[in-house]
């Protein structure tokens, strides 16, 4: 029983009881997730991601997470953390991985080792409104990924095809989300 | 001269500066963005950025930030970070914050605060492959911002609305972005 011996960490056994349970259950398969954004100064702000909600209740991670986030000298900025659009990247990077694991997992795969190389190219004439034909977000991002598994090549770009076709942010990534904005004035 | 006295901490006239000389060289506009992710155990995964491309040449910035990205316990997995879907929530809120400061920077428009609370709403029936009518992403985000600026009502939403059409995340997010997969097996 390979499937048995192989440990890529994920539980796929808890996530398939999730999936009989939330078909009986789909309202409780309505997740909200929440972040907080204070201005600091300039460019700079700090996020703060703590609570959300799912499986019909609220939930806390187990710690607070803290992100600072700014434009970098080259924008005349204070470089106090990591770009917008860098922060994109680590969500599709994160999100592509955990999937590989999980499906690698499910599929009775040893995985020894990924690493996702992520490149988004983005022309600045778009956020600097030199130019109205270029966008704002980035043109095309390029992930590339090294996998060290037990496996053929084949099975191995199917485990990321399979990650890919189930991931949240790749799915945000290349298809519109829609994104409402109210303001507040204090 | 109410627009020399305030100060957002944004440096307009570099910005304004960098505008101009682009607009002579915009092959120099090109930048890309990185991120490399090491998948950890299970769902969790390490991400660092440091380098990026842009203005003709390699940039780095002053320190590497590094990003824990992980599933929550609800989902049998460790909590070791924010959901990758939670990144993406701080690469918007910290975008459409950045643009507000230098909008209001611009404008003339002191501000003493801001704050942006987002929520995204998503049906975990899509990643659990239990309904393929159901995406794997946010079904809509939500954006509120607070803000407290020498402004009135009106302006303080047109800062947030000349943001939206500025802002890389915010395009990224609500329009298609076309995404690249390359796997090497080690």
């Amino acid at each position: 029983m390979a499937a048995a011996m192989i440990d890529n960490g994920v539980n796929v056994q808890a996530l398939l009881a999730a999936r009989e349970a939330l078909k009986q259950a789909p309202e409780a398969a309505v997740f909200t997730w929440r972040a907080t954004c204070k201005w600091r100064n300039g460019t700079h702000s700090r996020s703060t991601v703590q609570g959300f909600h799912g499986l019909g209740q609220e939930h806390k991670h187990k710690t607070e997470f803290t992100f600072e986030a700014d434009h970098p000298e080259v924008f005349a900025a204070e470089d106090l953390g990591a770009t917008p659009v860098e922060f994109v990247l680590v969500g599709l990077a994160s999100c592509l991985t955990a999937g590989v694991a999980a499906v690698a997992q499910n599929r009775g795969i040893q995985l020894r080792s990924v690493e996702a190389r992520l490149e988004g190219k983005m022309d600045i004439q778009g956020i600097l409104g030199i130019d109205s034909d270029v966008r704002n977000g980035y043109e095309d991002i390029k992930v590339t990924f090294d996998i060290d598994a037990d496996a053929t090549k084949e099975e191995i770009e199917a485990l990321v095809a399979q990650s890919q076709k189930r991931s949240a942010v790749y799915d945000i990534v290349t298809n519109p989300t829609n994104v409402t904005v109210e303001v507040n004035k204090l």
